[in-house]
């Protein structure tokens, strides 16, 4: 019988690796909940200010819940990973750290704090409702080299991959380096749009819990996932494009142009924009085939705002 | 009374020029039928083969349907262009074309032809069926500039963005540079994913209706839409992700592992995967943040499968 097992709070570690003690030992069929640290680890709290974003540790950054040691897991297997459930806090916060984010042009910490009480959206400034879709933005192992690795980049042991779709009822599938995968988890997002750009979602800390099997010697290279996708908005998307000939300037015109866009229609400031870009808009590359100029569109679902706006 | 035009299949053009004198003079509120032509002139029937691919003339790629004069378009006007009707004909093709397409090792010339005569799927091998969801490749204007220019490369007058999203409902927004906006069309679709990476679609002659109007001075810097969305598959997406520090890498890396799941889980050749991720899977970035590696996603709906596939 599957058995059902608890990672508590104080059970994290910082940083990926191979040499890690495992936290748990499961078998496949195995569910896991993860209670799930804030990610600066509590450095920032519901009373935090922007001045406290200049003092934050990265040392203390991405406490990650694990690591899990799954018995079978070799090299070559896809660790299959079903999200079962994801629950987000009662609040959260989303920030603009200068030096991070698409945008380089955004100097100034700023930070917005979100009551997510009510557990379906997150108000935001001029009546803006930011519908909740929580996930973890972190799912990996330990990649095969020997030492200890920075969790901000993702790679092919997954990890911080922030694909916004890995909501409950979707799966992840992450290439096995090690006997035992050592999966961890961390970030949980009580919404995001599909590029994060100003690098921050809705944080906050949760409980997320997790099915683990194995598809014995997939040999996938890098991970791969089923998601549901998204309902189709009662009153659509508005859309801005970029156009350039090198997809990173097109995504940051695209995003750029939304900025505008949403600072003319409903009266944000540039960082509220920005902040609302990262939590709710998302990038999709419509084509990148047109030699030399490719087309990144930034999309926004109109039921966020209090009313229809212009299309 | 807004009057109802048509451009004839006679009437186009090639190359954007604020030079070419219009087709047709409209006031805004006006609508226009136009005959869309063949996207490569018609050199490519019913009847070709893989070899008339490399026999093709480029001078004559891309006849654009149009120009039309909109009355009272100003340069920093948008042009308003409200899609009413699309309609494909009852066969296209797509093509695997060497030199072009984001993957750069297929070398060799490779065309599927398309029965679109049902007007609601276009079936592929094994079972698969390809949803009709047709729109035009290319909606565009004068660019202000002097001179002829090439239709393959999307710009700030619009052109050849492949936006697949603009279906019948939807509208485009285009930033008007020159007096009267000298609109045309092109290149219908009836089905494209995000991305259209082969650099082909289905590709097919077809007939659009259009309804113009401006945004005087809205002063956009490139185009804008507002678009539906999709309807939720029944089945989900099945999705492949690549991990790189360029976005162009890891858009390459994720659409081979589609490539590759395609060939393993529905055993399709290699140049098939590749126009079926072309012409049904779309590119998502879903994070371009986490220093140094970004990700990009290739989804496709499973509900194209004659089964569920495995998850």
């Amino acid at each position: 019988m599957p058995r059902l097992n608890v990672i508590k709070r104080k059970t994290f570690h910082y940083k990926w690796s191979r040499h890690h003690k495992p936290a748990l030992y499961v078998r496949p069929g195995d569910k896991v909940t993860f209670e799930v640290n804030e990610v600066m680890s509590w450095m920032i709290t519901k009373e935090s200010t922007a001045e406290d974003l200049t003092k934050l540790d990265p040392e203390k950054f991405y406490p990650l819940a694990g690591p899990v040691y799954v018995e079978g897991a070799k090299p070559g297997d896809a660790l299959v990973v079903d999200i079962q459930n994801v629950k987000a806090a009662d609040w959260g916060w989303s920030a603009i750290l200068p030096g991070l984010g698409v945008l380089t042009d955004f100097d100034r910490p700023f930070l917005w704090k979100w009551n997510l009480a009510n557990g379906r959206y997150a108000s935001f400034t001029k009546g803006i409702k930011v519908p909740m879709r929580p996930f973890c933005g972190v799912h990996g192992v330990a990649p095969p080299e020997d030492g200890y690795f920075e969790v901000m980049p993702p790679g092919k042991h997954g990890g911080n991959m922030d694909v916004r779709h890995l909501v409950a009822g979707s799966r992840v599938k992450l290439p096995v380096w090690v006997d035992g995968a050592l999966f961890s988890t961390a970030d949980v997002h009580a919404s995001q749009g599909d590029g994060e750009v100003c690098v921050t979602a809705i944080e906050c800390p949760g409980e997320v819990t997790l099915r683990f099997d194995l598809e014995k010697n997939a040999k996938i290279r890098s991970p791969h996932y089923w998601i549901r996708g998204d309902s189709r908005p009662r009153r659509g998307y508005y859309g801005t494009t970029g156009i350039a000939p090198d997809l990173m300037e097109a995504t940051r015109l695209s995003v750029r142009n939304m900025i505008d866009r949403l600072q003319k229609e409903y009266d944000l400031s540039p960082e509220e924009a920005y902040i609302l870009c990262s939590v709710a808009a998302d990038l999709r590359i419509h084509e990148v085939v047109d030699k030399p100029n490719w087309v990144v569109g930034t999309t926004i679902s109109m039921d966020l705002f209090p009313r229809g706006g212009s299309r």
